[in-house]
């Protein structure tokens, strides 16, 4: 406890995600798998070890990874000894691949390499020296995009709620999985700039906690006024009166408004729509796939037993050779939802309209995704 | 798994969770605190091993809780060595609220001791000899009216369901906190013994994981088809279409239908409720309180932060200091509730009717409770 509450004087907000240090070479992380124990940033010099701590998960987050990975191939390209492009080029390629595959489902992390790689392709003429700066540049522009993309959504989530109002939230879509405010914590940790005192509750969101290690953690090191509970208490603190909004993330947003979330999201839906309590999708347009029609034609993750029977426990918890299933996502129908929270604005149903109308105002097409 | 496997080939309901070993002055329970790792009968002789057992919850659940505080209490009479009655009484006193010490907040176990000491006062012309023999007939009699209860709520519940159906439950209303069949359970054991092949699923039931540790341990000992399922799952498997009824247990039930039970109950109400699946509360009419008007009128426990942030695990899973809202019970609303299923009949909306008209059925009025 002691260590915590020395660490929580100094508020999350005051660190990083993911920082560059260009000076010593180095991408500094807040390693988020010793939380919530202990808060330590890393500061990571090789390949090896930023490919190790995006395997690892010591930095994760779709958003967060992109843009560790972005500093990353960076620093990697910064020490290339050459001033041919082509050898430069083929250097870049290699650590390029290398990077990419910590964990090669995850699409950001890929995204975000492509997009550094068309900075070496797109500027081949200049000299190497004058690249390896675009790419910095590049790096901390996709930074400065993520924080503005997460900085638009607490605004107009902030419009959602007043000063005093009881949110609850499930996973997490925090601070901790972009590069600072989060999606769904975004209007929170406005709300907390300016006084809005949101009494905020974190589902634990079994299997994996996220909602207890990290969102719990991070409103909590900041000083926001977080009450964890269990997943099946969330009918208990809507019946008491205690929430006047719903706030989450997503994995992917279909045409018509359907969202595919953390496992329990459209439990949660569910139970806000008995107790009149709206649900607000915080979705950067970068997840919303107008390519995917409705919920029914994503495709939903499955995951291991263990993770459900013995994962963290002393002893197993189940017992032994018991069938288990462990969808990692869920989908809430759109009628469960009163809005979807983009950095363009807020879309409402019906949603087939509204979500092209946010694409429009992005001055691109709906296609454009 | 094979230690598992082992034992799984003798179904769980061949153990009986309370029994009475009468030729060797023994009390033999199922030790709950060892599931799921192992299922190990042990034999009670003294007081003080009865007590610990009750007290460390090797046997819990309220009505074999106190079967086994029924047997408890003959045991140790029996073992009174007086003929005079007085003598007699007053150390059966002695013992009674020693045993009673071990829950003081478990109604069944003061009302089940209760009910043997008025075997001896009732009796007291007998000779002591055929007073203890009195107190095991009530002991026993306690036993078969158990079981007696639960099977007659395994019948109507079956009325309610149809071979092959998919059946989700809430924590344990089991064989385990009964003396057989359970309440929410028995109709799954019944239609086992008819060659239903209901598929059922667990909710592990966060923070104190009876789902899992218990009712999936007692269902898949028992050859039942149950699949383990976290509680944020619900709505998953009922957005397959997999559920075709909830069977839950109850803690206490309003006049109006109104039921207290395990936290989590009225979020699988509401989730039940969007995917139009019927939820059936297993109600013993000793659970009836026709005394408490209303759901708001029963005041919910509740239980220490540790239970979500760091029991069972092998680290704290939550930051230091974080609040955390632990509450015991949740109350779901009568209009949630297709039916409350009694061992005297189904009980249906409108309530306040119904469940008079159940007592009236039971042969005593609703006031008797």
């Amino acid at each position: 406890m002691n260590m915590n509450e020395e660490k929580s004087k100094k508020s999350i907000m005051d660190y990083e995600t993911v920082e560059l240090d260009d000076e010593n070479d180095a991408l500094v992380i807040l390693d988020q798998t010793k939380l919530p124990g202990s808060a330590e940033l890393i500061s990571l010099h090789t390949g090896e070890e930023i490919w190790e701590a995006i395997y690892l998960l010591k930095v994760r987050g779709a958003p967060a990874i992109g843009v560790a990975a972005a500093f990353g191939i960076y620093l990697l390209a910064k020490k290339i000894q050459t001033d041919a492009y082509d050898v430069f080029y083929q250097e870049f390629c290699r650590q390029k691949e290398y990077l990419n595959s910590a964990r090669p489902t995850a699409v950001n992390l890929s995204w975000a390499l492509n997009r550094m790689e068309r900075v070496c392709t797109a500027d081949r003429e200049l000299p190497v020296a004058r690249i390896k700066e675009k790419l910095k540049e590049e790096a901390a522009a996709l930074k400065e995009e993520d924080i503005r993309v997460c900085r638009a959504i607490g605004e107009y989530g902030l419009t959602l709620v007043k000063p005093g109002d009881g949110i609850l939230t499930h996973c997490n879509a925090g601070q901790l999985a972009t590069c600072r405010y989060g999606t769904a914590t975004a209007p929170i940790y406005l709300g907390q700039e300016r006084g809005y005192h949101f009494r905020v509750f974190a589902d634990e969101t079994r299997p994996l906690l996220q909602g207890a290690r990290l969102t719990a953690y991070e409103l909590h090191a900041s000083g926001v006024d977080v009450t964890l509970i269990c997943d099946n208490m969330s009918a208990a603190v809507m019946r008491n009166g205690w929430v006047n909004a719903v706030f989450v993330g997503c994995d992917r947003v279909a045409a018509n408004g359907d969202t595919a979330n953390k496992i329990g999201t459209s439990v949660v839906a569910a139970v806000a729509q008995r107790y009149h309590v709206p649900v607000y999708i915080c979705a950067p347009t970068s997840t919303i796939d107008m390519n995917t029609p409705t919920g029914a034609d994503i495709v939903i993750e499955q995951r291991p037993a263990h993770e459900v029977t013995d994962m963290w426990y002393e002893k197993p918890m189940a017992p032994a050779g018991v069938k288990v299933y462990n969808p990692a996502f869920d989908v809430t129908d759109h009628d469960l939802i009163a809005g979807i929270v983009t950095e363009y604005g807020i879309a409402r149903a019906p949603y087939t309209e509204s979500l092209r109308e946010i694409f429009r105002n992005a001055g691109r097409g709906a296609e454009g995704r």
